[in-house]
């Protein structure tokens, strides 16, 4: 996607240690008309599978995941990075943070990933793809199958994507980062 | 907005000591048709104001403000609830969340809110007013001002909202919950 690849290139920002900020248009302050493009590309991309519900990991998932939501008139989940003291009945998966170095509960109610659902996931980072791990145990525990995962912008360099493809999941990136080597911005 | 209001009715659920779920439609799986006509009204009823900004919190806030954001063709901001080990220059201030009892950081970027902005703030919830007065905080610090409250279901019961008005602040919510005593949901 041309316009991603030019905005990433333009205002992503790279820090020591294969960090890329992109928090002036997609995970703090957010750009909804790049933000819609982007969920177009996702319906492209995703046209020939069939889909019943799009899924994400709160918080920056949701922005994008509404949008294609929209797009293709099927209900979102956010599933939660802690345990709501009002949730019941839920499924619940550990989530290991490579950038935080700490692990954490991610959870959605039964009520809403159900078996026989084909969902399609919706991230803004495919990294090391342990939220995407999760999301697969998630579907698992419910007996709902993954019918594809798309991200904005997947990390080449931190393999989640080999992991993810070799498991024979459909993953699609709207941009590849190959390398952030020496703060400099490598698009594949 | 009368298609909220019934969709309430017709799916919110309530519990014992003014909990109201509503999270089959909008706060864990969401109904993104509804949210775009949530969006719609927001913008026809802040249509006056001046505003060159969208702002939310984290995570709920995040599907109705992209919308709104969409429609308006701004940007949109949503605040954090945990401060980023990336995230440098920001401004924090101190939430009480009623519900849960605690007290948490929220935070966002100077580069974000800035001296001059005039924000809409959008979420989807109003009760004790707390986070709406975070962000009140967070505006004041920054130079910002903050041009009128959006809220997709507002506890009048719970008086956030005559709060917010006594500031002299708009407040435009889309459904006013009067009581839900006895577990029965009245709405104005």
């Amino acid at each position: 996607m041309e316009s991603l690849k030019e905005r990433i290139l333009r205002d992503g920002r790279c820090f020591p240690g294969g960090i890329l900020k992109v928090d002036s248009f997609i995970n703090h302050q957010m750009d909804p008309i790049l933000m819609k493009s982007i969920a177009v590309e996702f319906v492209r991309r995703f046209a020939s599978e069939d889909i019943n519900k799009v899924i994400t990991i709160e918080a920056s998932g949701i922005a994008p995941a509404i949008m294609v939501g929209y797009l293709l008139e099927l209900p979102v989940v956010f599933a939660k990075k802690k345990k709501p003291s009002t949730m019941q009945n839920m499924l619940v998966t550990k989530v290991y943070s490579f950038t935080k170095d700490n692990t954490y509960d991610v959870c959605v109610s039964r009520d809403f990933l159900c078996k026989g659902d084909r969902v399609l996931f919706i991230d803004d980072f495919l990294a090391n793809g342990n939220a995407a791990k999760g999301m697969i145990d998630l579907a698992a525990q419910a007996g709902a199958e993954i019918a594809g995962m798309g991200f904005i912008i997947e990390k080449a360099f931190q393999h989640g994507g080999d992991m993810l493809r070799s498991l024979g999941m459909r993953v699609e990136s709207l941009a590849i980062i190959e390398s952030l080597d020496n703060c400099e911005i490598k698009i594949r």
